[in-house]
């Protein structure tokens, strides 16, 4: 924000909560993006060579030809019936057992994180976040008057023992992307969920587990979701809210999560989210509806994992190669992100306009914390771009960080700070 | 609520804003419309004989031939640039000069009243609203936790004077529906738009003015916007806000509704939305787009008006003719709902079973007040039935009355309470 806005805004009445927003740094870097010639690894955008353009006209041509005026009126606030019951069948195929009564659509599971926030969390009550975070979560809670605990995460996740150990009253609801997590890439062990839901029972705290990219799994053996698992554990299934979405596998752009939702809380989701919009959009609701009755999505999963896996070969081996011993990275067994670390202690979001200025950019990793940020660390998208592509793109990068250190010298690196992402 | 479920939640952490909320009466008795035989008097809906599913289908086919993969990735937070320049050319024609650039849009207009509340309300800031008022929008500012004022309603609409006279601190925030309003079906006449115009420069009171009924004016003369007026009151545009949506006029299943927003309030409201959901769908945005390009709408408007004039016309002239003396009601000029009182007191949440039986329901006024409801009243749509079948409604209203009056006696009538209308 400008010295001038924030003037003009201080004479106008915005709310405290809007006050204390930052503006997504990612949003803001996709302008950059978009010029000729960049290669991003700074979106957290699905790959859209991969969308099923053709099942999903079908499934339009259906919901026009079948269904228009369902889908164009007004519809009931949990979600189109037909759409939560072939979700709950989506649903079994990860092992989660659960009927569409339990289930409640979102416009994205994004929203899926706000009905939940406003359905149970006062201001000031604690949350706890991973850290580094999902940015757009820590923004939602943010907005419901939160404070914040942090949970640092390792190769095997959220550092759960943090939690359980911690002094003084427990945090109301813990937030976690549990498989592949962004920025981290990293998934959280069976052991650590199992701890985590043992803590969660006895101590009385919801846990949020979001899970945008489970199924986007390239390696490795799938871990329980902490939904399944809570089946084993008397009482954590009160415990236990699983959010997903179809963004990532069919379409982002209809904008569909969906929440599962202990009885306690579905009640008061509900009457959150009529208030929220009254209801996601019912024509997007019946689209998806059909797609996922096509089977075209579990024809095709096994396809889509193979153009993941080979992209996040393609980035993990350039950085090995071009960076090896500059960069510190893990290697996610899905998702979209590697997230890395200079070891030499560069500043990720002073390195950022060189990088752009070489035609590559990514997003610096402060931008993922609510405190004490790492700044040597970046997230680096493999979704978008073509193998060859991240190559290059690994190719500018090393070149920008050559350039950057041989211009900080003297001066000792990472004690400069450059305005390079903006707050809006 | 029951008790059991009261005591259930009590148990488990809910957040004090959702405990406050109450369930909305009118989505309650959408389940009571689906029953066979039964005439709804009570949704809130548009006529889905009217949807122009032909164009529709057009502008779908359009979307996903010439722009698929714009259409289901993901977009920007304020809405397709597209979308928002149509938009700029349906505000034109409303009288209200603006550009793309004001524009944002949002999940419906509810989400405009949601994302505006969080942006500017802060717990125990007073909203006006109007008495009787629209139910979800007294939803939303209880979740932003504001305190009400309420301003009564006449034949002219809300009574600014209140406003303007009252005693002590202005409210932050006025919410009016200005056209034909949703229950009160009253328009706010001109003199009182200016004098609400001055009072809100003077004592920097933000006006919410929310538009989803005015294109559907089926007689008299229109009344400039306040976003119109404002244009010729220096410094009175930076304390309106615009609210309309497309539900009313095109499709509600697409939840398109926009807000025309004053420089120094759009950038809060990004940031909240983004935090909401990330952005409204990117392919209903892309369908309403080419929609609003063909020009359909805009042939189609007058045959629309035609049509709800015939159903306010037969639903006004059955009232006067069977119920003549014992209701008092306005004869609104566009929109979808009429207003009524019994003259003699009769409760009609008390009345509803004994109507539902009769196979006619409508919503107890008592659901559109925040305090001191008025309990003879009750909201009539017109929108969505035939003529003859508004006449027969009328007539198994009629009846319900005068066997309620039977039973009532000799008890006064109006001093029982029956559950008709359900809190979840």
């Amino acid at each position: 924000m400008t010295t001038e806005t924030a003037a003009a805004s201080a004479a106008f009445p915005l709310s405290a909560r809007v006050r204390s927003l930052r503006s997504s740094a990612v949003r803001d870097l996709l302008r950059d993006a978009q010029r000729p010639g960049m290669l991003s690894l700074a979106g957290g955008l699905p790959a859209p060579d991969l969308f099923d353009v053709e099942g999903l006209r079908a499934a339009t041509d259906a919901v026009m030809r079948d269904a228009p005026l369902t889908a164009l009126q007004y519809g009931v606030t949990d979600g189109q019936p037909g759409l939560r019951a072939a979700l709950a069948v989506l649903l079994a195929s990860r092992g989660i057992r659960t009927d569409a009564g339990q289930i409640v659509v979102t416009t994205g599971s994004q929203q899926g994180i706000d009905v939940i926030a406003r359905a149970v969390v006062d201001p000031g009550d604690c949350v706890a976040v991973e850290s580094p975070a999902y940015l757009a979560a820590l923004q939602v809670f943010t907005l419901s008057r939160a404070r914040f605990a942090t949970v640092p995460v390792d190769a095997d996740g959220a550092c759960v023992e943090t939690l359980v150990d911690r002094a003084g009253s427990p945090p109301k609801v813990v937030y976690l992307v549990t498989n592949f997590g962004n920025p981290s890439g990293a998934t959280l062990s069976r052991e650590r969920r199992v701890r985590l839901l043992h803590w969660a029972v006895a101590n009385r705290v919801l846990l949020l587990e979001d899970d945008p990219y489970g199924e986007l799994r390239v390696s490795g053996q799938p871990q329980p979701s902490l939904y399944e698992l809570a089946g084993g554990i008397p009482g954590a299934r009160d415990w236990v809210v699983y959010l997903s979405s179809l963004s990532k596998v069919m379409a982002p752009g209809l904008r569909i999560g969906f929440a599962v939702l202990p009885a306690w809380l579905r009640e008061g989701v509900v009457k959150v989210k009529q208030s929220l919009d009254l209801h996601t959009s019912t024509f997007v609701q019946e689209v998806a509806e059909r797609y996922l009755a096509s089977g075209r999505l579990a024809e095709r999963m096994p396809m889509m994992r193979d153009v993941y896996r080979q992209r996040r070969d393609a980035l993990v081996d350039a950085l090995s190669r071009r960076l090896d011993g500059r960069l510190r990275f893990n290697r996610p067994e899905g998702g979209m992100f590697v997230w890395a670390r200079f070891t030499d202690g560069t500043d990720s979001a002073a390195l950022l306009p060189a990088a752009r200025e070489l035609g590559m950019i990514y997003v610096p990793g402060e931008a993922f914390y609510d405190e004490a940020p790492d700044r040597s660390a970046l997230r680096l998208s493999f979704a978008t771009a073509m193998p060859e592509q991240l190559d290059e793109a690994v190719a500018r990068l090393a070149r920008a960080h050559d350039e950057f250190r041989g211009r900080q010298e003297p001066a000792v690196a990472g004690n400069q700070r450059v305005a390079g992402v903006s707050e809006g």
